[in-house]
């Protein structure tokens, strides 16, 4: 294994000459500097937020943001500039509103999950059957919730990492599916969410075929107070949505061509499409505007190989992934590397790099210029990414991990509470040096991601 | 006036003796102490907010809390609990929605402010002119916002004592009537809010026969960077409402009968009635259970004096005040002192006592007891009040302040987000603990606060 590493180590170093790292570096490191004072991340998502707001796949908006997407990336000064079409199955939201009928009737702040089933006309009114887990609910009989409208409250974790909304994932994406399943005629989650604003938090579930929906915090919390009373519960929901199996999206792309290596390409974005209660300013404004602006600063001398930006068109409610892959398929194996911003404005706190690249002097010179911005490198190879860069890691593409602190993420996540006020410009200046410094590195270096992992000792464990 | 303050002291404590004073005070201690732990006041806001939840007056929600307050105050043992009827107009909220129409069509979130008029059928549509402050729509000339929708978005300032509220408080109730001199056909003001959540605060308005709303404070920010780009904004609203001039409402009272003086009455209490978003937890399910559980504390042996607990049926829209004195003005001579918690769960930070009862016995015995709790005694007498005892204050009835820290009270107050999880309960008991300490001390001993008053020197300045 050693042998490999110093094999690794010696064709890296015959790539990229000390002298050649130490410029790189002085450069990444000047460039860096340059965008924690630079606007064009924070100019970007204003401009977004402001000009189109919330932009759900398959709605006008969003075609308003693919349009906003080109002229920006035009102004920006960006080649190439294009939208590639695609198609894929889109929801969206109707009115809705829940109310416990009976024996304290009050109103309930929800928000259905995309793919949610309507309400039949004139709503659904059941008794609730509540469950402080999801595991509790799963350990439920076929057929034991029959007529009812299951309820989960379980809490999530506030972790730095935003592992906590992993491990309660299920609760929102399967749960309905799994209520169905016992016989439940409705569903109903405590928002995946670390706030405890009145907002409930949308997102994604498997089509179950009942009414779906997430609950606010306070209000997942007001039916525990009311069941734990002791008399039956009934809700009212009353939810329209409508479905389109085949809504027309786009991947926006632009790029800075290469000098000397233009078919070398470093493929990063963000998503452009959003969730439909707030004005996607974290998720993910802030992803467009970070790889876009570093995108910018990083080619402001025309680079070695080319960095493009993809503003994929459907993340949210999938479809970005393969739709990118299906038509990119022949070009993978020259991408470089990719990585996509898609947890926020950060500030950046931790990154993993492709497996066995930790040594090369082109990842030296990215982490030497990078030194003041106070990121911890993670000794484990990077295997994160992104869900619109899935297809691409999947075909085999290096990818960079580049990981913003998480600790407010999903107080705002999918819900109305996404909004440009909560995006501090300092952290988004941070990310964009982060992001500025590594594109800059590899667009100017001949690193091979490919040749270093297939060099690469196993995996170190933690 | 050194003079007449030795003559003060010389008569308090001919009332009350050292040992008598100390033995007020052990006793006073030890109820305090006993309140940290005590969950009556948690269980009564627990219960109001899950059993009733938002109750505006003229509401059934309204009378149901009523009958809530009856059944509350006799299960806690409370005598001669009635309600004691009054009407007084109350507007109702209809289906309520805006949007900016162009240049930037995105949804706005808003909440009509009490006595706004409902919009034309199919809504109103105009072009909005924005102003930072308030004091800047005041220096626009008649006439000048003729056929415009005024946008007031001044930000209010968070302080421990909630004054930022009162300095921007024109700003709602008469914001509406100001633009509407002008011309204006609508009006919207940014939420009299500390928060950064997409929910807007509602509120009383003087009736200007336009439409009125709070915006959320993102929506008045996203207004702002939309009118930043120089092209006229035009926003939709649809908004509805009703307003009934005599809606029956209800003071609920109960008392603990005092033994030697039960015509001496200390009236005490918060209000029933809430704004329709939250649950009323903050706004004011707090006052009524820290006053309800202090005056159930307090009397747990017969007391000297009476304390009643008044729960007072209309503060949000006006009303309760006078209709209480109305119903008491043979009885006001007869009032020890009044007092009201109506700035949420605390803890309490400040006190003013008062006027000229500083030096008396009892009150010392009061902040004895109190030590642990860390209240700042302020030198200057009680002013302050709350809106349902003005009419007892300006009919001379003595006045207790105990001022809860209000730091948090502006993210909540009049929004869906005034919940019972937003209620720690340690701030809760320590309010009641403080209550619970001066009514035991002021209802066994035979203080006069109007005597130690006129014996008192002026006012003291800071």
């Amino acid at each position: 294994m050693l042998k490999s590493t110093i094999a690794a180590m010696t064709l890296a170093c015959a790539a990229v000459g000390g002298a050649q790292a130490q410029g790189l570096s002085q450069t990444a490191s000047a460039l860096s500097e340059k965008a924690l004072t630079d606007k064009t991340a924070w100019n970007v998502v204003e401009s977004l937020t402001t000009e189109i707001g919330p932009r759900p796949v398959g709605s006008p908006a969003m075609e308003r943001a693919k349009d906003w997407g080109l002229a920006k990336l035009k102004e920006l000064g960006f080649e190439n500039v294009h939208a590639e079409p695609f198609t894929t199955p889109a929801w969206s939201r109707g009115a809705e509103s829940a109310e416990v009928v009976g024996p304290y009737p009050q109103p309930l702040h929800i928000l259905g999950l995309g793919n949610s089933s309507p309400t039949p006309p004139g709503g659904l009114t059941a008794e609730i059957a509540l469950f402080p887990t999801y595991r509790a609910l799963l350990a439920q009989p076929p057929g034991s919730l029959t007529g009812k409208i299951a309820v989960v409250t379980e809490k999530m974790t506030r972790t730095q990492v935003g592992s906590g909304y992993g491990g309660i994932n299920p609760n929102r994406t399967a749960g309905p599916l799994e209520a169905k399943k016992r016989g439940a005629v409705g569903y109903l989650t405590r928002s995946l969410s670390t706030d405890d604003t009145r907002l409930p938090h949308t997102g994604g579930s498997a089509p179950a075929g009942i009414p779906a929906a997430a609950l606010s915090t306070p209000d997942a919390e007001l039916l525990e107070h009311m069941v734990a009373r002791g008399k039956p519960v009934t809700v009212r929901l009353n939810m329209a949505s409508s479905s389109n199996p085949a809504a027309q999206a786009w991947n926006v792309v632009g790029e800075i061509r290469g000098r000397e290596a233009p078919d070398e390409v470093i493929v990063i974005g963000g998503h452009l499409d959003s969730w439909d209660p707030g004005t996607g300013a974290f998720d993910d404004g802030a992803g467009i505007a970070i790889t876009t602006a570093a995108a910018k600063l990083a080619g402001a001398q025309p680079p070695r190989r080319t960095i493009r930006v993809v503003m994929f068109g459907s993340e949210e409610q999938g479809g970005s992934s393969g739709a990118y892959l299906a038509a990119h398929k022949d070009e993978v194996g020259k991408m470089i590397v990719t990585g996509e911003s898609d947890e926020g404005p950060g500030p950046i706190w931790t990154l993993n790099l492709p497996k066995g690249s930790a040594d090369h002097p082109a990842m030296g010179a990215f982490l030497t210029a990078i030194g003041p911005l106070k990121v911890i490198v993670d000794r484990n190879p990077s295997s994160r990414g992104g869900a619109d860069i899935q297809g691409l890691m999947a075909a085999g593409v290096p990818l960079i991990d580049l990981i913003p602190d998480a600790n407010r993420y999903f107080d705002l996540h999918h819900s109305a509470d996404d909004t440009l006020d909560k995006i501090d410009p300092a952290d988004l200046a941070q990310s964009t040096a982060v992001w500025t410094a590594f594109l800059y590195t590899v667009a100017n270096s001949d690193i091979d991601f490919r040749k270093l992992a297939a060099a690469a000792p196993a995996t170190p464990t933690r």
